[in-house]
């Protein structure tokens, strides 16, 4: 369905770069929530770009809602979120509709819309159109937390600092909690930054991990064979730019136990039904079964680098070089954060009302 | 869509390991594609058990095809795969009515279910389950082959013992063809057998990581935002019981490289667009970007063992412990791989379909 | 989705008139309902062709479920239903290869799918598809009477002969349920059936209205803007080969009223809000409102007829005449009935599914 | 999927009445096509109220188009359509936030929404919603226009007074182009207002019946089974408020007919198949056969009107009356036209796109 994502809960994603303004369609959201302008601005905060480690691109990102909310709450119609777009200088961009830049869409875009589409600052496959992400997996948060529902990011890794691992998951996810840079070992954000710099000044990015637990998630809710949450999650994670692999619980690292390590003991507590392990990331057959649902992200390092690169002009299909101007990150792993947080709430909300209903909408 | 996979080529899947048959509706297929009944029976074979490395159970797994072929061809309307359920031992299974096995999805079933799934054998959620998508998939593989897009998938690691990566992608995928056991340096073959007997001999199992390159996909196919190439493959990939982690071109390796490493210079060869590195596996901004696609699928351990595991019973909530009878796989990995070709085929050739139409259906 | 119908319950409609059995998967099913045979033998006996006024093509019809029930219950994943095709005389379609019947979906299907349709008695367009959909249709009749929704169809008009309108709906209900031939005043039976035979005596054929009600519907189920009660009821009504025409409610009669006829005035009774007509047959803003559910759908006599008709071949694209062989029905009216009530449940079951959940499933 | 339509080419819609604006995003558009908002503002102003037979609330209906168009054509990626409301007066709304306009959505969309509807004016169930289809469909008819395929309606009757049926198709939708009040005999222009101020004098209103026609649609169009033309075109009018009935072809009036009159012969007219009749209404099997597809639409009498009626007060569920204030249409039929056009073209291009793939895009 191209832009549009989730069954009974879906948003839909509209905008380009350098255009009037972006945003997103929010429909199916159950009525009556309700919608908190301030939460939501504080989640977009966390997508800026902030002081030297990120874009000199700054953007107010407002968010005006135009549908869909009444009385301060959700109206169970769609709710519409506009950005406007307002510090753009498509005058950077001008070589770039013929130079296609490595690492980035440009020129597979202009196969697909036969040289149509809006190549200003990657047009509609930049980053910024995650903006809209982030609006509107605000009120899926919001929803998710009253049912005791809460999500979390940190940054594993980055230009190759690691951050320590979920340990309490709950308090983890808290602790993380509107944080700017977030990682659990606070020691671990200045040699990230350093690295960051590092790369900046030498006209280049780093890339890397982000860890994302999730608290609270009910057992029973999936709907296998082929909207496992594995299958949904990954859908959704992989339409952020940038991310190229995906892994649940011990992920990859299960390519080296036995089965007798990986099998996560089931154990009774409390007449709940739980596991002494938590190697399966939450997550069996295809369903959740009541433990933190856990997951890791690799983020790329983002593409726009000041080096100079070997491209194709597109006019004429010959070798030539390119030198990127504009203003780019040199990071984005510690802004993709939120966006993660973000399309995981829509995902794991449109799986619970596909399995509770929404008796109110 | 639950139990059904696709746009404009879908795949519904049904059955449980010891009903009366499993099998798949394939709809959407372009129409008159010869069915090579020969090659869908190979496809099959390299699937089955085979030898002392896989389970005892023995199924002949016959495809009987009800509908949508006339005169050995596709008509263009739904094609049905019924593959008979021989060899079932329900006996075994009785304990497995209320003691959820560690690793499967015994405990969410019964929790999404409300206990009225059939539990024998992992009902839906048994790997047996994937001959369905195999058989479909040897359609949608013929389709592909016709238009010179190949498929190949190899072992990669295997109880710890690795194969060689992939090297000259096309003639490696030739070589793959019809292997019995996928792996590019033979050698490897007989390492990674004794890694699974010597599991076998412990009553455990062991997992590994399965690779796949598509060859001859054109550039420009793929629907993002959310319906990404990554989007869309992984979302299949992660419908395959064991499939944990699942990592695009250089995937997880990304997160420590910096963006002059990562990036793929584009080069004008013979007028065609190519990029002289891989690392994003042929894939950009969501869309193919002509070179080959690459990905990795880890493969958790077959959750299956004959050690003595704790439980509990569903019935009372106690912890317990339970000895699991019935025939199980040491590993799944060699068998999972035709299982990934053919899921990947569907995918594909549904974003083709997609994108080039279906004039003739 | 092609032969895809539903969003949470949903049916896979496969097979020919002349392969080697047809059938349906339904998906999505609330686990634990019961699975009554001999109901869905019954259900299948009203879409038999009885007597003289239907075709000499006599199948039994008999309905294998291969998956999908277990201990005589739903378990929540895929049923699969297959009926196969015994009393086929593919001889008498020769001439159906390159000539089109007029009315039929011969032509069209040609131009479809490249002339690599299953063209014998029709194929995938033959009116005995629909029996895929009355087996799957029994099972979400049943799921739909344990919360006290009935629904029920007659035949209002046949051959210019005129049935009575519903008066108390709950009670035509339930005197139609299982009656074979749907009339609410007995008298109109004879009178239908002579029309038909007067038809049938001239080598023609006759149409006929189908009026149906539903009792029980609770109020608020409807997704619009474009998931209206209204949008996917005839979404699926008219995927029924015959109908081309469906109305709810007062319907085109409404062109010729004023507001304040048309307007159902709100009634409170018992502190319940109905209406005391019901113009709007139980759907306002493509909600339901609580009143019982009422359409109407036209259906066009059966195509295949005796007299000699035009057409063209296909193959040289000449003019040509066509004398139909074959065993045909006369009428089609009182067998499409069932397929009504049968299309109904399943959409409608759909909408509950998706506005209540389904938390055993 | 509630407010998402369509599947290659899809609408998004969202807004209410009395909210800051309303809108609807278009995915999945071929790019490269050019975008006149000139002809956008042509289409709204046939959506518009004019005159006395109209409401007396008059909306600029500005379209802002802030995505998916650059250089003046489409991008291929969404185009999001912005109307701002301007002449809002929500005083007149505060009774109906507890009283339920019979007719109306109001007491639905309560129960549906469990009060958390945005109640003013009809919020999301106001007609006024169909701007946005209007503004996106005008897109969709330039599209079809490009490939020789045009739509045109009329009102076949408003009030009791009849228009003549449509004659040369082609000629007639060239007529009515651009056309105010959309009759083919001028002479009923007249009479239809006539009885459209004779119904407002009495605080009442008028329905009346659309009929439209679709030129140049190529033979072969159409999903089968549940996606055939009728479905999905029935599917998308049933969406728009007021629109009770839809038949295709001759309709209900096959009911009456026998088979050798409602064939349509098969004619060989200079090698291409054509029929001597069109009772079908261009549609066999579900599947377009080259004839015109035709269809009628019947439209009860706007529910609005200013008598006094019976209600119930929602709050206390105890019988009331109501007079409804604000400003209203004595009829919608003569506005719905376009909105037909609109919803018939988003439609079709959807299926042509689903056919002919979309290779730039």
């Amino acid at each position: 369905m191209k832009n549009t994502f989730g069954n009974s809960v879906a948003i839909t994603l509209f905008g380009e770069s350098h255009g009037n303004a972006i945003g997103a369609v929010l429909d199916g959201m159950p009525a009556g929530i309700p919608v908190d302008e301030d939460f939501i601005a504080r989640q977009m905060s966390l997508r800026k770009s902030v002081g030297a480690i990120s874009t000199a691109r700054k953007e107010a990102d407002e968010v005006k809602i135009v549908s869909g909310v009444f009385n301060g709450k959700t109206t169970g119609t769609p709710i519409t979120f506009i950005i406007e777009n307002q510090d753009t200088r498509s005058r950077d961009y001008g070589e770039l509709a013929y130079k296609a830049r490595p690492g980035h869409a440009d020129f597979t875009a202009n196969v697909k819309y036969g040289g149509s589409q809006d190549f200003r600052g990657g047009g509609h496959f930049s980053g910024r159109i995650t903006a809209g992400i982030v609006a509107a997996g605000a009120v899926a948060i919001s929803a998710l937390k009253a049912h005791g529902i809460t999500i979390g990011t940190h940054i594993l890794s980055c230009g190759g600092v690691y951050d320590r691992e979920f340990q309490d998951i709950q308090a983890d996810i808290g602790f993380l909690d509107g944080r700017e840079f977030a990682v659990l070992d606070t020691s671990a954000e200045e040699k990230m930054k350093e690295a960051i710099m590092a790369a900046k000044a030498d006209g280049d990015s780093v890339g890397g991990i982000l860890e994302t637990a999730v608290f609270g998630m009910p057992a029973g809710v999936g709907e296998p064979w082929f909207d496992t949450i594995e299958s949904v999650l990954s859908h959704a994670l992989f339409s952020i730019p940038a991310v190229k692999g995906v892994e649940f619980g011990a992920g990859f690292k299960f390519a080296e136990m036995r089965g007798s390590q990986a099998n996560d003991p089931f154990r009774s507590i409390d007449n709940k039904v739980t596991t002494s392990t938590n190697n399966c990331g939450g997550i069996l057959g295809g369903i959740t079964n009541g433990m933190p649902v856990t997951f890791r992200c690799a983020v790329k390092p983002t593409p726009s680098i000041y080096k100079e690169q070997q491209t194709v002009d597109l006019t004429n299909r010959k070798n030539t070089t390119l030198q990127i101007q504009g203003r780019h990150d040199p990071a984005i792993v510690h802004r993709a954060r939120v966006v993660v947080d973000s399309i995981t709430a829509l995902t794991l909300l449109d799986q619970l009302v596909l399995r509770y209903g929404n008796i109110n909408n």
